[in-house]
């Protein structure tokens, strides 16, 4: 069912202060900071040669993220992300496994659907699915 | 500096059940249990489209990946492992920048030198730098 590594997510307390790390300090791709208000959080790529990781800073204390940083002030790995080609079925397969999903399907940063699984079903790892579907697969 | 995406490493408190998961809900290619003893640590790779998951157990107590797990007991996102294409030039741009390394380069589970980064530098994150020369690089 799953694809590939779409991105791992790392919270951040000070969105700036990382992307000048993956920039500088390990000399990686980092793209331009946005907002993104529907989900509480100001995020920025960083584009490795076969994945993404997803730096994300809280936009305010509402966010989820910003209830992980009061646990881990520092930040931490937030969670990983598998594509799949049909995000309806992958859904239906969890909950028949007895799987609690998180919140209902909504729209996601790369603007496709996505679904948030219970860690506690999976090791304690936050695990997002997101759809992609496969005419839209990267060849 | 950093290329590709290596892997990202989950702690498990119960492998078989976590390569379960994997392999028949999540439909994944999931690889055969192996021990590394001189990391205290039985592992299993799932393979994904373009990277890797490492689920790692810890063999005993005095394991790192024990003590995760007394903190986490469910398990969780342990570490993500960038490649680099010379460890020790890294090694030294990480040191002269102040970042606190931990311990010394070891043999990793490919068989490649490997060395952890401080997460306290690096956003709570524990990252794993491995050397994979670029003659060594899949195509």
């Amino acid at each position: 069912m799953i694809g590939r590594l779409n991105h791992v997510a790392i919270a951040v307390p000070d969105l700036s202060a990382a992307m000048r790390r993956y920039r500088d300090l390990l000399g990686a791709d980092v793209g331009e900071a946005t907002t993104l208000l529907e989900h509480g959080v100001r995020i920025a790529f960083v584009t490795l040669e076969n994945s993404v990781v997803e730096l994300m800073e809280p936009l305010d204390g509402a966010s989820p993220i910003a209830r992980f940083l009061e646990r881990r002030p520092q930040g931490g790995l937030h969670h990983i992300c598998y594509e799949v080609p049909d995000i309806a079925s992958s859904l239906e397969a969890m909950k028949d496994a007895g799987v609690r999903v998180l919140g209902p399907v909504r729209v996601g940063a790369h603007g496709r659907p996505v679904v948030f699984l219970d860690p506690a079903d999976f090791d304690g790892a936050l695990i997002e699915l997101e759809e992609v579907r496969p005419e839209l697969q990267p060849a």
